[in-house]
């Protein structure tokens, strides 16, 4: 796991997504996040695919804390297995990346 | 390659977005796929910088699809060399990324 | 660093974004560029959870352009610490990222 990471989820409206991104900020689990909607989704469901609105929401944090954000969101969904997944950051502005681990710290 | 990966892809219209989306899907070659748009697209042309917008669609898969899910869109899609990038997914929730896995094998 | 690379910024204005991407392109720093938005930018600010619209400008590059890249950002942005990251691009159609890569050498 790099030492910068982007957690992402989906839901289906915009303000279970900001209650998530919120929860997340507030308990120093993110940095920030950000909000992208709607988007629409397919996927498979009973055997025929289906397109439904939802919308993203895509948390910045330190690597560190990643297992407990995952588990955060798990706790807040409101799906059964919501999409969950970490991607990579490897590199930017020096000054951002510090400042997003020193947001992830205790105030 | 990781195991998890995010193919995306973007087009000149919310249609044939859809169509790649659920050709994806429908052949297996993605568990879901999520459509973000319209985005504006900057770009040189002809010694120009021009924007246009453009549809993209992100498709979540396994890593031993993503060769076949490339070729299905350079098959279908309109553009003689269309934008096709494969990012990594590091982590996430195991459930998710399980059934991810599941949805792009034989049903 | 992988060889392709996605160099990201959000902005407060389609305009900023706009202008972020053409420089980036103009400067051969990037081959396209595209701009999500408007998205909802969540952070805490003075102990309070703030959100506000912001626009983000996805540049797509050579690895070797990564570094001046972000330095231009820097320089044209208008916040104090910018978020600037850079995500790797692992695989995709190998004829676009060669369009990628010469796209960012002199013309």
């Amino acid at each position: 796991m790099r030492e910068h990471v982007i957690v992402s989820s989906t839901t289906d409206s915009e303000t279970t997504a900001r209650e998530l991104a919120a929860q997340a900020v507030e308990a120093r689990l993110g940095a920030c996040a950000q909000i992208v909607g709607p988007i629409l989704s397919v996927y498979r469901w009973d055997g025929e695919v289906q397109a439904d609105p939802e919308w993203r929401v895509e948390i910045k944090t330190a690597a560190d804390r990643v297992a407990p954000l995952v588990e955060l969101i798990k706790e807040q969904h409101n799906y059964e297995v919501p999409e969950i997944i970490a991607t990579p950051i490897e590199g930017g502005s020096s000054e951002y990346l510090e400042w997003l681990v020193s947001e992830t710290r205790a105030g």
